[in-house]
C-alpha cells in the first residue's frame, strides 16, 4: 500500500463549511511526539511527524519531518521542505501566509491539544497569526468527522480485526500448555503471530497480566517476568496494526479453581458486556451503553474506573468514545451526546478490578453498519481448569 | 522495583523556589495519551496516566488513573481516587483548592505542552484558577532538572546501555547469516534478547531499515516483511528500557559491495560522528557539538534533516536536546544555551539519507561523569562481505 487518504471529499467539504462559517483561515494540524493525532494520517495520508495546513480555499499542505518519507505517503497539494526555509518554522509560516493565504492577518484553527505554549509563543511574537478560540470546536469536528469510517477504512479494520482473530486459538493453546511460561513469552508470541498473519505492526504493546496484575486496568511494565499461567484470573489486551487501522481485543483468562471473590469478577464482567450489546442498536446514545455495563457492575458493590469503549482507527483510541455523561457542568458544556450510526467501530470493554483478588476485562470491536451492530472480534472467557 | 522517586530533595527544593519566585500556588501535571511526559515518573514515581499536584508548600499528591498502581509505584504526600469525587475532576479541584491549597483564587503553573483547549476551558468557566502566562519557563526548569542524573538514575541507565550493547554480537550474527530472513524477524529477535537480559520492555519499538527503506529517518512501518539483508545500506535502531530509564542504538549495516555514493553516505557519517565525539568535552555548548557534525555532512554537499541527539532519561527522548542554535528571533528569546556537564546523558547519531541509494545512521549513548566523556554504548559500523 502507498498513497490513501483516508478523508472523503464529502467529509474534506465539512471542514471547509467550518472553516467558512467561523472565518477561519487555516487549520494547523501537529503530529508530533508531544502531541499524537490520528488527524495527520486522516487528513493527509502522511503517517508521521509534520504540522499540516488546510486552507478555507480548499488546499492542503505539509511540512514533514521526513520529505522522503512525505513523498510516499501524503495525498496533498504541496510538500514542503524547512530545509529550504533556514530550518525555520517561523520563515515558512511567513511565506505560507504570504503567498498561500495571502494575508498580513490570519486567522489560524488549532485543535484543542495544541500546546498552550506553542500558542503564546505566538500570541506574543506573531501577531499576524489570529488563534480562534475555540479549538474544542475543531476536536470534535474532526473526531466527528473520523466517528464514521468509509467502506475502504471498514475494510482495513475488518482485517485487523480477523488478525486479531485468529490470534485467541494461539492464545488458548498456550494458556492450555503454559507451566514456566512468562507473560513476556505470550506477548511476543501475539506479536509474531499477528506480523506473521499480515499485521504492519501491532497496534500496541500488548498488556499481559497474570493473576497478580490483572486487576491494574493496564499493567506496568505491560508484560513481566512473572510466570503468566498462575491460578487465578488473567489477561491479555492486544491488537493488530493492519495498513495503520487497529484492533483491540481482550481475552480474560482463569486458571484453577477460583474463590467466590474471583467468580463474581468474572460474572460481573459477562454481565455488564452482556448488557452493553443488550441495549446497543443505531439511534442508542453511547453513553447509555457505557451506564448500561456500569450499573450491573456498580449495583454489585464494585465499580468501573475506566470507560466502557473507544472508538478505533488510526488510532487505537479514535472517536466515538463510550463514556459517561459528564456530571459537572462545565464538563457538560463541551459535551457532546453521540448516538451509535452506521460507519462507527468501537469497543465494548467492560472490566472489574480487585487488588488481591485479580481482574477481568472482556473486551470486543463493534462495527455498526446495515443499521446493524455487528461484533467483529470473537474474544470469549477462556477457562483453564 | 517498587517505589523510587527520581528528583532529589535538592532538585525539589529548586521547584518549590522557582514557584514562590513566581508567585505560582502549585504546578499542575498531566500525564496522559494525548500529552506523554517523563515528568510525572520523575516528580512522582508513578509510571502511568495521572495528575500531578506541586504546591509552593513542597507538597506533592497525585490523581492517578489506576489507584493499585499509584499505591504500588507513587512516592507523594497523598493519592486521590476521582471515585470519591463523584468521576469529576473539576470536583476535585474545587476541593483541592480549599482543602489544599487553601485559597479561592490560585495560581497554576503547567508546563508548556499543556493543551490549549484545557487552558481555555479553565480560563472561560474556573475563575478560581489563574494561569501562570509562562509555562515555557515551567519547562524549562522542570527539563533543566532532568537533564542531569543522579548516580542510581546512572546506574540505570548505564544497564539500559549494558543490554543493549550484548545485543550487538546478536544483530552481527544475524546479518552474517541472515538469507530470507525478514526485517520484522530482527526487530522480534532483538526485543527478545533484551527481555531475556532483564528488560522490563523496549525503550521503543526497534525500528528496522533496509536498502530500500534506510533512507527514512525513522521508516514506517517500523520494521517490514522485506528481507534485511539485501545489497546497500541498511540500519538497526533500538534500546532497551530498564526500570524505565532507556538506551537508544543505532546499527549501520553494509551488505555486499557499495557504491561510491552508498560509500560517501557511510564515510560522511562516520566523519560526522567522529568530529561531534572530538569536540565533545564538559563546557562545551551542546549546539556546537551539533554544529560540527553537521558542518562535516554539509560541506559534503548533503544535509542532515534531524538533531544531532538528545538526552535518555525515563523518556527515550528526553532533555537535554543536542541540536542547532534557533535562527529566528522568536524561538532564539525561548532558546537557552546548554553546556555539556556531569551527571548528563544524551546521543550522539549522526546520519545521512539519500533517496535511493539509502541511509546511515551510527548512534552511541555518551555520559558525562567525572568530567570525562564515556561513550557507554558500543555501536559501530558492521560490514557484511
Amino acid at each position: 500500500m502507498t498513497k490513501f487518504k483516508p478523508i472523503s471529499g464529502e467529509k474534506f467539504t465539512k471542514i471547509i463549511d467550518f472553516l467558512t462559517e467561523n472565518n477561519i483561515d487555516f487549520l494547523m494540524i501537529n503530529n508530533s511526539e508531544e502531541t499524537r493525532s490520528p488527524n495527520m494520517q486522516y487528513l493527509t495520508g502522511h503517517p508521521q511527524d509534520a504540522t499540516a495546513f488546510v486552507t478555507q480555499k480548499g488546499e492542503t499542505y505539509l511540512l514533514p519531518w521526513d520529505i522522503s518519507l512525505a513523498n510516499k505517503y501524503a495525498v496533498v497539494d504541496e510538500i514542503f521542505d524547512v530545509q529550504n526555509f533556514d530550518k525555520s518554522y517561523m520563515k515558512f509560516l511567513q511565506y505560507f501566509l504570504s503567498e498561500k493565504i495571502k494575508k498580513n492577518k490570519a486567522t489560524v484553527g488549532v485543535p484543542s491539544s495544541y500546546s498552550f505554549g506553542s500558542y503564546l509563543m505566538f500570541k506574543n511574537h506573531a501577531p499576524q497569526l489570529e488563534f480562534f478560540t475555540e479549538p474544542q470546536k475543531v476536536s470534535n469536528l474532526l473526531g466527528d468527522l473520523r466517528t464514521t469510517k468509509s467502506p475502504q477504512e471498514l475494510d482495513f479494520l475488518r482485517e485487523a480485526a480477523n488478525i486479531g482473530n485468529k490470534t485467541i486459538p494461539e492464545i488458548e493453546k498456550f494458556a492450555l500448555n503454559a507451566t514456566d511460561e512468562t507473560e513476556n513469552d505470550l506477548s511476543i508470541l501475539v506479536r509474531k503471530k499477528m506480523i506473521d498473519m499480515g499485521a504492519i505492526d501491532v497496534a500496541f504493546d500488548a498488556l499481559v497480566g497474570n493473576t497478580n496484575r490483572s486487576h491494574n486496568i493496564h499493567c506496568y511494565p505491560l508484560a513481566s517476568t512473572e510466570k503468566f499461567a498462575l491460578p487465578g484470573l488473567a489477561l491479555i489486551d492486544y491488537g493488530a496494526n493492519y495498513e495503520g487501522y487497529r484492533s483491540d481485543i481482550t481475552v480474560p483468562i482463569s486458571f484453577g479453581e477460583l474463590n467466590d471473590k474471583q467468580k463474581e469478577i468474572r460474572e460481573l464482567t459477562r454481565k455488564a458486556y452482556d448488557a452493553a450489546i443488550a441495549i446497543l442498536e443505531v439511534g442508542v446514545p453511547l453513553w447509555k451503553v457505557h451506564e448500561a455495563a456500569v450499573n450491573e457492575i456498580e449495583k454489585a458493590g464494585h465499580n468501573m474506573p475506566h470507560s466502557l469503549g473507544h472508538g478505533i482507527g488510526l488510532a487505537t483510541h479514535d472517536a466515538p468514545y463510550v463514556s459517561a455523561k459528564p456530571k459537572d457542568p462545565m464538563s457538560l458544556q463541551y459535551w457532546k451526546e453521540v448516538k451509535a450510526e452506521n460507519g462507527m467501530v468501537f469497543t465494548i470493554e467492560p472490566g472489574v478490578y480487585v487488588e488481591g483478588e485479580g481482574g477481568q476485562r472482556l473486551e470486543n470491536d463493534v462495527i455498526i453498519w446495515n443499521d446493524k451492530v455487528e461484533v467483529i472480534t470473537k474474544s470469549r472467557f477462556i477457562t483453564v481448569p
